[in-house]
């Protein structure tokens, strides 16, 4: 069983869920999809005339505030738009997908930060009526069940509230390596609009083909910002039990099958090391 | 097993659907919730400027012109907004919701009609680029797992166009009758902003307490124009194996129970009849 993940980017078009249908139905392998949906959904922002607002906490992270309306422009991009034109996709191609939130079912339920800091002007501020939130648990019964009858299941944040019983933001990312970590899967694929982990940022001649958790000191070296992050949490999906973590490219023809050829940035436990 | 349709008019609110959802969470039957959305859809069309297109074909019948930005409003306030906000609300009542577009799975297929003939200021005219479609078949696979496994499936246009593999638009209550029909539901209730079926469309006070289907040509006497499309199909229902149809309120508490309980306008065979 492998996870793929597939971003949100603005580089990710139809014609991209399109390639990836069209390798799906020639894999002979259960998938999770797990997709985002962020350049659709800063569409809708800015045609709602509601653009992001991005705020800076106190250790200088940013993020979107996501107030109530916020959650649902999110609703209808990533579990409306989205979800179903890839589920749409994958049913012309021949493959029986069902699309779902990460709040069906309590795949994903976490914690509602319902009050931020922020800093605003230099000064700090705090902002009510948040809806982001951390996943605390996941649950893969429904995803078994539906894996087991032939279904391929399509998921997506939002999350669930536990205490609320409310959609919150949570990181697709995040939720792809819990769901891959639970599910025990042999692999995890990142999709987006780069090649793979890049030394150089803006340079894609840069590609890192391989890390070795075994040595995660020079892995880590390498890395920087959100690429760190990115290797860190892969190391510990690794350690908790998923095979491989993959960062390849979206915008290619057979996206799917190159990455299972190896390209892109394959991190996997290579030496028999620490 | 009951279908419970529950409209997507303007006097349906998030507080409507709490009310459901706490009666549900009290019901002890499995279920199959189906929904609209239509004003959310309207609200939105007209917040990004577009506003429905309404086309009146040869025979008269006035409908609404589904180009594809339209069927991408459908997916994100049905399938999106309020899809996921009908299943927080159950998840937030204990109810173990999976919420699902009639894509997914192919829950229900069918034909689309890609070109209409309109008749606009007096001429006839071709229009193309329409999504909308009749429904052919509908398959409860997926339905009677989730069902099986303790899920209440909450179930929501587009359909998906057989043929092209894209969405279509298709009626909502003639999605939850087929359903019901193939599930062979012992109870079909649809909830809408109305009491139930009126004798008079303007007064609340004509409300039809009961039809008895034995006779249905004094039935279909007493119904006119919109209504009597539905006493057609629910007669057609009832001789296809559902025990009875109900048109019931949405707006009171407990909407359910009282349904359940005998408000609003029961169709069903009550003399031994034809």
């Amino acid at each position: 069983m492998i996870v793929v993940k597939i971003g949100g980017g603005a580089g990710i078009t139809a014609e991209s869920y399109a390639n990836f249908a069209e390798d799906l139905a020639a894999l002979e392998m259960p998938v999770v999809l797990i997709h985002g949906g962020n350049a659709e959904f800063s569409q809708l922002s800015r045609d709602l005339g509601r653009p992001p607002r991005m705020v800076t906490n106190e250790k200088g992270r940013v993020s979107r505030y996501t107030d109530s309306e916020t959650i649902d422009m999110m609703l209808m991009t990533y579990a409306g738009k989205v979800n179903k034109r890839i589920v749409a996709q994958l049913q012309a191609a021949g493959v029986n997908a069902v699309g779902l939130s990460a709040i069906d079912g309590r795949i994903a339920t976490g914690r509602r930060k319902s009050v931020i800091r922020v800093i605003e002007d230099g000064k700090a501020r705090v902002l009510r009526d948040d809806h982001a939130g951390t996943i605390e648990q996941v649950d893969t019964t429904l995803i078994r069940l539906l894996l087991d009858a032939g279904y391929l299941p399509v998921i997506t944040p939002p999350a669930l509230a536990r205490a609320e019983g409310t959609p919150i933001n949570v990181d697709g990312d995040k939720l792809s390596l819990e769901l891959a970590i639970e599910l025990g899967a042999e692999a995890i694929y990142f999709f987006s609009d780069t090649p793979g982990l890049l030394a150089d940022k803006d340079d894609e001649s840069t590609l890192i083909r391989q890390i070795d958790i075994a040595d995660p000191e020079t892995a880590l070296e390498s890395a920087q910002g959100r690429m760190k992050v990115k290797v860190e949490s892969a190391i510990k999906a690794i350690e908790r039990g998923v095979g491989r973590v993959v960062f390849s490219d979206a915008r290619a023809e057979h996206p799917l099958q190159r990455a299972l050829d190896g390209e892109g940035t394959v991190i996997e436990r290579l030496s028999p090391g620490s």
